[in-house]
Formats: structure tokens, C-alpha cells, sequence
């Protein structure tokens, strides 16, 4: 154990499955050579906090006394940094933020930085990502800040979107959730995406890289890798979306 | 949220893969429609614990102190049951059990109720387990208690069997772990097991089965499904060792 090894804290259940995910990207991502060269990480994973998706329409109660809830109890728990396997949670960070003494990563920070350093030259930046994260503008106001311009689905193409996150999260299995992700990327591809920001975390359950015709950035494996260093932790090599 | 779930919290770390592995299934097995169907779950990966191995050996420290560290720490983080993903930890479960108010499920009696269930007739049953984990007889002494014979690796199988599990745990890819453990489930069989516990949690990793002859029964799910069903969820259908 390295004395400047940091213990991370990862508010999940935003879905499960994504948070499953990103916790054995995390643990595959760790250059270790046995148990004790991998980093400590406690997990709150905790699907019972209110729908993001509902809160923003208006439909349902606010996250964010919850998810600051899961950072203190992170916290409390001996976290030392945080993060949040969730894309659209990133809507009530200051909430979060606020909560905790510790640091928080930000995903949205992360991911932007993945795409700027992997894409510099691209100009129109697609965004896939569901309709609360689209509607709080998480992506698109940095973007359009760093002089590019985002690209989103909309209509019919955002509701097929929807239609698949929704499936991943009812642990529905087959291709169809995959289909409709493919299309999706084709439909921000030809709208001028140069790059495309795969801005939820249920995506990388279904889609791969080789199912884009342009550079496809996992939010989760940015916020896997800014973890991994940051708390102290070797990264080992590894393609995005494997 | 149904008034009668319970907050499950995860001693885990020894390994991380598995303790992802575990998670993943956890998540996989519980029915659900939507994120708020799942259970909250608390999990403290903790890899830093000392090596159960080197401590049995008596060339290091015990992981007692640490194991019930990390189940206080659950517990007050809010989980209501508590349980371990990993066997050869559960030498240490009176440690676990002393230092907590809430109940601990055991790995090794809900893999030993999934050997009864699914093979009653079976008079021999193999033990697929690391060294730790057989010199501590978790699993050999209930199976004679319950009139069966335990056959267990030795010498040259067993330390083939011990490779691939270091191999797994330092995250190396490939079928040379496969193929080892492939080897060991053939070496048991021909010792007369009508059946196979799979007593180490790395096993479900490269292990499936159709790669054994008899039943293999993972001790990850059986602990996975004892879980779900305690914690209030509801259970999933779907094959071990899928």
C-alpha cells in the first residue's frame, strides 16, 4: 500500500448495471499484480434515489438531498475523493459538493478533457446522452464555451434513445437496445458529428467503438482513468470501449 | 422502494474482479424494471486486507482485524444484512459476525444449501478452492458432517489450480487460467465428484458450465441469490455460471 494511495467514493445506482460497469472498468483499468496493488473503493450504490429524468420534467421529487446524503456517506465511511457514475446526476454537483469536505471528480470535466485531448481538432462534437442531461446543458454549454459547436438527437431519434437506456436499465437482453444506440450514433454522425460524447453510462453496456464511424468518448472511462490516477492508483493500458 | 427491503452491504476486495463479478450478478439477478426496483447496495472493496494465503501460512498478519473493520464500516453506513465475496475470508466469519449487530450470510452454508438442492444424490462432491480455503476446511468438514466425501486437489493440480488464480486476480488476460481450471474440474471428476463447488470467487471469472462434466455449483451465485432473496428482491431466472 502506497501512503499516497486515496480511498475513492462512488455514488452509484444511477443505474446498477452502470455502476457494476464502471466499477470493473475501474478494477480492469488498475495495473496490479495482486490484491493489494488495487485501489480501496466503497460503493454506494443506491438505485432508490428519485428518477433524474422525472425530476427535471417536473414529474417527481428532486436527487439531490439523497445524493448529498450518499457523498456523506461516503464520506463518513472513510472516502477520501468522490465521484458519481452517473452522467445527469452531474446536475446537482453543487448540491453534492456542498455536502462533502473531500474533493469531487467531476465526469462532465473528465469526459470534455478526454474528448479535447483525443479530438482536438474536431469542430461539432455530437452528444448522446438522455433528455434531463440534454435539458441541463452539462455537455453543450462547455462545448459551445471551448468555441465547438454540440450536436444532440432530437424527436423521434432522442426517443428511440430513450427507449434503449430504458431497456438496459430493465435488464432487457438481445440486440435491440444495441440497434437503436448504432442509429443514434449514425443519426449525430450525419448531422456533422467529428466526434461523439457517449454521456451516460448505461451506453458502453451495449455500444463499442467499432459501431462508430468517429471517435467515440466513454464518459465512464474518463472518470475511470481520472480516478485511477488521482487517487494514486497505475493505469494500464487499454483501449476505450473494449 | 417496498418498506421490507434491506440495505445489503459487501465485504469485498479479495479479489476486486470477483467482488465486481459478484456485484454485476447481484445486479443481473434481481428483477427489475427500473432503476428504483434494485436494491441499495453498500460495497467496500477493500484489496488492501492481508493476503488470506500468506496469513494461513503464517508468513503475515491476519486479515481479522480488517475484515471486521470493514464490516463496522458497512454497518454504519446503514447496511442491514451483510456478507462476503470471497470463501477462504470466511475462516475469519466469527471475527466478522462478533464485531456487528446486523446479520452476516454466510458463502459457505448458501453454497453448501445450493449443493443439497441441486444435487442430493451426489455422495462425492468436489472442492475447487484455494489453499487457505481447504487447509480451514470450510467447506470439507460440513460435507462429512452431512454424510458426503470431499475430494479436494493436491501437490501438482492444486498449485496448477493456485497459478490461475493469481493470474486472474493480477488481471491477466487470455485461456491459460481457463485451460488450468478446465484441467482441475477433470482432475476432481475422475476422483469420483458427482458434483463441484466452485469455493473461490475468482472461478465464475474464466469458469463456465459447460466446461465440467458434472454440476458445478458457483458459490458466487449461490450467495448472489441468497442475497436477493433476504434483502427483499426479487429473483431473476437465469442459469448459474451463464
Amino acid at each position: 500500500m502506497s501512503a499516497s494511495r486515496r480511498t475513492v467514493g462512488v455514488i452509484g445506482g444511477l443505474g446498477p448495471a452502470a455502476t457494476a460497469d464502471f466499477f470493473f472498468r475501474l478494477v480492469s483499468r488498475t495495473e496490479a499484480r495482486r490484491d493489494q496493488d488495487h485501489l480501496h473503493i466503497i460503493i454506494d450504490n443506491n438505485p432508490l434515489i428519485p428518477d433524474r429524468n422525472a425530476a427535471r420534467k417536473g414529474g417527481g421529487p428532486s436527487p439531490a438531498p439523497d445524493l448529498a446524503a450518499s457523498a456523506q456517506r461516503l464520506e463518513s465511511a472513510g472516502a477520501e475523493i468522490l465521484c458519481m457514475a452517473c452522467n445527469t446526476a452531474h446536475a446537482y454537483e453543487r448540491d453534492i459538493r456542498a455536502a462533502i469536505r473531500r474533493p469531487f471528480l467531476s465526469m462532465i470535466d473528465a469526459t470534455l478533457e478526454e474528448t479535447s485531448r483525443r479530438c482536438p481538432q474536431a469542430r461539432t462534437v455530437g452528444v448522446l446522452a438522455v433528455d434531463a442531461c440534454l435539458e441541463a446543458e452539462l455537455y453543450q454549454k462547455s462545448l459551445a464555451a471551448g468555441g465547438r459547436s454540440a450536436v444532440i438527437l432530437e424527436g423521434g431519434a432522442q426517443a428511440s434513445f430513450m427507449t434503449a437506456i430504458n431497456a438496459i436499465k430493465a435488464g432487457e437482453a438481445g440486440d435491440e437496445p444495441a440497434r437503436r444506440m448504432r442509429a443514434a450514433v449514425q443519426e449525430l454522425t450525419l448531422q456533422g458529428a467529428e466526434a461523439i460524447i457517449a454521456g451516460c453510462t448505461e451506453i458502453p453496456l451495449v455500444l463499442h467503438s467499432r459501431d462508430a464511424p468517429v471517435p467515440l468518448i466513454s464518459s465512464t472511462d474518463a472518470l475511470v482513468e481520472r480516478v485511477i490516477i488521482v487517487a494514486g492508483g497505475a493505469l494500464r493500458k487499454s483501449d476505450q470501449f473494449a
